[in-house]
């Protein structure tokens, strides 16, 4: 049975937790599973050579960015393959190139196009625990790749669908996905499943467990993800196809993204191509937009807002100052200091009523609503900052998500 | 023109100076050169590299110290070559693997086998400047290899000899090979030219310019390698081979190796193999043994002697505890403290006398002499470290190596 296993940058963090991460994957092995184990770069190694580079170029030239900052995982690969083989487990480590990683040429951000597992499912069968480095690949011409955000995670991913797992299994500093942040809500109810839709939308709503490629990955692919700690042996949650769910509760957690900056071009004339023109010069400098929103003004004109996070405000605002002039639109708005707050469940699919609960529950504490915005099987409202943390509450305690007490 | 220059890793050793080599490459890129740069890792990035192993195991699985410990040098040769990008010059890192440097798979002091140089060529007649890490290969099977001791400096020169240069320049950072340590006698005088058996004389009685390794290569494959500073633009000593030298000095130049340790089995009996048995374990423990002389007592029986280095000294005495008992020896002298002073030069084989003539001096200016060992072209005396000095400088000067005054 190979199972795929992957350890973060924390979880790999210094010797000593390399020799836990070591024992944990002997365990494994004694229960009989093949182990291979996807690992992140040690710590903050990575920003240190980030740092390196930015020394030397603002833009650095993106195929040497990432021969550059992949070695940061061929440490710890290599690391806890010693490790294992000084406790006397066969082990090898493989890098991106060894492992069969084959991406596309696109540098810092290149997507996986194939895994050719053969030397992976060799050394497995030869007895070794294999150790892949996360978040680098290897081009048809033999050039270091890296592979983008969330890359680690994905990786674990891919390589799971490409040894035909059913599941994979990531390693992180918390031990489960729970309802909302137990940082906030001290009752947030541990998770012992969701489905990949909503572990999706909560991760792009700001819960910061699993990168949402990953996530997608694994629903593309059929792939369980295992969420747990990398301190403790209790399992976590699994994110998985799920079905039959119509007995569910409507919402399955709250989530909130904080900082956000809400910029509002107002009165922009009704004609076609206009999102479109904002929207793709935003991206182009590489600013992720994050609620969008356009309403239609009494005279036909429109207003179009989004929220952007606060690093990149002021090069938003610049941008839109250059498309007002162009479009001739009366002026532009900004708030700071605004929350995302979004309640996420496959249930309110089926049950009506669900956002105006959440609208009714705001509006009832005196949390004033900035902006709104729904998927299917999420809602989010924009409030202010400080009240944040209410609003979580508020809403985990409506949905009845609290856990009950014993 | 194909050139290849090695830059060290005090020469990458910080972002500034990495920016200096870059100025440099591009200087002769200008000047019409197809620049090949090999480098070494970052100052002492490799010590810290080696240092997490150690934290890990004593005797760290050598595959895996390879994969951990090769790092160092893709991190450099990417940050030069983004260096090279960021000034407008186009450039490529390749490592070990890209840069076809196929090796045994002798992990941690692998030999090259062979280079295929076509992507180094490709590179370079597309324009680029190709930066190379030193020090790794790969083998056959795709397993990351480090090629040992010299590391860098050989890689050079095997490059060099797979791209049909005639020449290669090793930057470091003192600016010639001189007749002796500077340091030592102020009226060192600098070598325009060394002959490739001198400097391998000098580079294994202690001269740090370059591994022996390397001039060895340099010497079979008939590279010239030119010694020059990464910080002056003056050409520096070429180590060459060299032709019609009847008239030559006899005496090239004098090294010193200090903090030796003499060591000396003695009265052990007259039957083959014993020296065999002796260095044969010395050399299972990795204990590098310098001088070796075996002398005959009266009696017939053998004194053997040698000189390590003052850290090898006490693991070379236990060794040598069961060895005596073994044989049946009869004590084991052991004296600290000590220095080998070497005079060497290609005109010492026509010119009879010279050892003669290093005896007597330092006999009349009573320095004793503990230990005297000779080859083809060199001499070589043990003396107590606190006489090493002033037997450097006398030697200098008996044998007419001091610069004339001007």
């Amino acid at each position: 049975m190979f199972t795929v296993k992957k350890f973060g940058g924390t979880s790999v963090g210094s010797v000593d937790r390399i020799k836990a991460v070591a024992q944990r994957l002997i365990d494994a092995k004694n229960k009989g599973e093949k182990v291979v184990a996807v690992v992140s770069a040690m710590g903050d190694s990575t920003d240190r050579l980030v740092d390196l580079a930015k020394q030397i170029s603002k833009t650095p030239n993106p195929r040497e960015y990432d021969a550059l900052i992949s070695t940061g995982e061929n440490v710890s690969a290599a690391l806890l393959s010693m490790c294992l083989n000084e406790l006397g487990v066969d082990a090898i480590s493989l890098n991106g190139s060894q492992a069969g990683v084959q991406t596309e040429a696109h540098h810092t951000k290149a997507k996986v196009k194939k895994v050719n597992p053969d030397r992976i499912i060799q050394e497995l069968n030869a007895g070794k625990i294999v150790i892949v480095t996360g978040f680098q690949g290897i081009t048809d011409c033999n050039n270091i790749t890296t592979i983008g955000r969330g890359g680690s995670d994905t990786s674990a991913v891919i390589l799971a669908a490409a040894l035909g797992c059913d599941e994979c299994e990531i390693y992180t500093d918390v031990n489960a996905v729970y309802s909302t942040d137990p940082r906030i809500v001290s009752t947030a109810r541990r998770l012992e499943q969701i489905s990949h839709e909503e572990m999706l939308e909560l991760a792009q709503a700001g819960a910061q467990v699993l990168h949402p490629r990953a996530v997608e990955c694994a629903k593309i692919n059929g792939i369980t993800i295992h969420v747990r700690s990398s301190f403790e042996t209790q399992e976590g949650t699994r994110v998985k196809e799920l079905k039959n769910m119509e007995n569910e509760k409507p919402v399955t957690g709250v989530a909130v993204k904080r900082n956000e900056v809400k910029l509002s071009l107002l009165s922009v004339p009704d004609t076609p191509g206009i999102a479109a023109t904002i929207f793709s010069q935003l991206g182009k400098a590489q600013i992720n937009v994050d609620m969008i929103v356009q309403s239609t003004e009494v005279n036909g004109s429109n207003n179009i807002t989004f929220t952007v996070g606060n690093e990149d405000s002021e090069e938003a605002y610049k941008i839109l100052e250059v498309i007002k002039k162009e479009m001739g639109a009366s002026q532009i708005d900004k708030k700071d200091n605004i929350s995302k707050i979004s309640i996420v469940g496959v249930g309110m699919i089926s049950q009506p009523g669900v956002a105006a609960k959440m609208f009714e529950t705001l509006g009832n504490n005196n949390i004033n609503i900035d902006l709104i915005s729904t998927s299917e099987i999420k809602v989010s409202c924009a409030v202010n900052n400080e009240d944040a943390d209410k609003a979580v509450q508020l809403l985990h305690t409506a949905f009845e998500l609290d856990t009950p007490a014993e």
